[in-house]
């Protein structure tokens, strides 16, 4: 698997071992407030031998944003699961809950991201948008277009992904507060609850702008 | 009102613009990629000049942050208000939207400050716990400890907090494809509409941690 090119290190492997470390680094100080040579410091690199391994800063934090896609993509795969849609995201809160580093990286760089001309506007907007749409798509095949609470299964792709990322936050700043798997739990019960869907919830009006 | 000490601009209201406009630059680069002459560019001041005012970038972040929940609080007086509490917080959506450099600076700063010794962690935490308290007070003198969903107020609380976060990153990133307003409505629905309450979403257990 590995095409290692020194004795002892294999060259995936420590590209691996780089974007993990670059992560925590960029989650510290974000993509405007960390330098390649603080990143090459961490890794125990010259920045020349960093720059072996990612030309730029900009293609770095586009690698290690890919790498956490890969591993959170690697849990997420359904098959074979029994889980609900709605119950995994109870499931991937409580991975979170283990994974601090990550979620701070993740929500330092998704919020900065939000910012004119930041290298990881696209990254963000890509995948906001794919993570709704293949959770509506879940939720459709699972409920239809309307979950049994009247909400559509597309609002509720959004509010899921709203929670779980408002929650991080929340938890982020007092893990000690926030339980996030319970959390998110009463919220998607409340999702799935049967009732009389009353009409304003089950079709929102469109947007006026 | 004002205390004016140059003619045609009184010095509280050039404090104001300071604080408005560098809550920009703290939105575009967030604490650590913000720079205090970066800052006083912008006001069309001298850094001696910015100094005048705030004496450290950390003053100045402290002092930004103290504004936008100044200017929060006076919209969110509930005197004299018809709305239920859970109605507000679409209010809010709304007014957020079109407020978009404000809605980022909170962002960024909210996201970054969950970072080992950002100066403005304490600052977050004490509002986000001081959000969640409230918020949960005026549910729980709304509905009592339980809202008609089976939802404990508590969580509640957390919850609309979450999903207002949430979907302000999702709206930052996507405003044509995010509906606020019509998406906290379509939630906070939910969480009214009475239905008979699941024992466990009534009472989630507690963390084991």
């Amino acid at each position: 698997m590995a095409t290692g090119r020194r004795p002892g290190r294999p060259r995936g492997r420590r590209r691996e071992e780089i974007l993990d470390t670059a992560l925590e680094v960029f989650a510290e100080g974000g993509f405007h407030g960390t330098s390649l040579a603080g990143v090459a410091e961490r890794c125990g690199l010259t920045q020349q031998g960093l720059l072996h391994y990612f030309p730029t800063k900009q293609a770095l934090l586009v690698a290690v944003l890919a790498r956490r896609d890969e591993l959170d993509a690697a849990r997420f795969t359904r098959d074979g699961r029994e889980e609900t849609v709605l119950s995994e995201a109870a499931a991937l809160a409580e991975h979170n809950q283990a994974v601090p580093g990550l979620v701070k990286a993740y929500s330092v760089l998704a919020a900065e991201s939000t910012t004119e001309g930041h290298p990881a506007a696209d990254h963000f907007r890509r995948r906001f948008a794919a993570v709704r749409s293949r959770f509506a798509a879940d939720l459709t095949a699972e409920y239809g277009g309307t979950l049994p609470s009247g909400v559509r299964a597309e609002d509720a792709a959004a509010l899921v992904a709203a929670v779980m990322d408002g929650l991080q936050l929340q938890w982020l700043h007092a893990p000690d507060e926030i339980d996030m798997p319970a959390l998110v739990t009463a919220f998607t019960r409340v999702l799935e609850a049967g009732q009389a869907p009353p009409a304003p919830a089950a079709a929102p009006p469109p947007p006026e702008r």
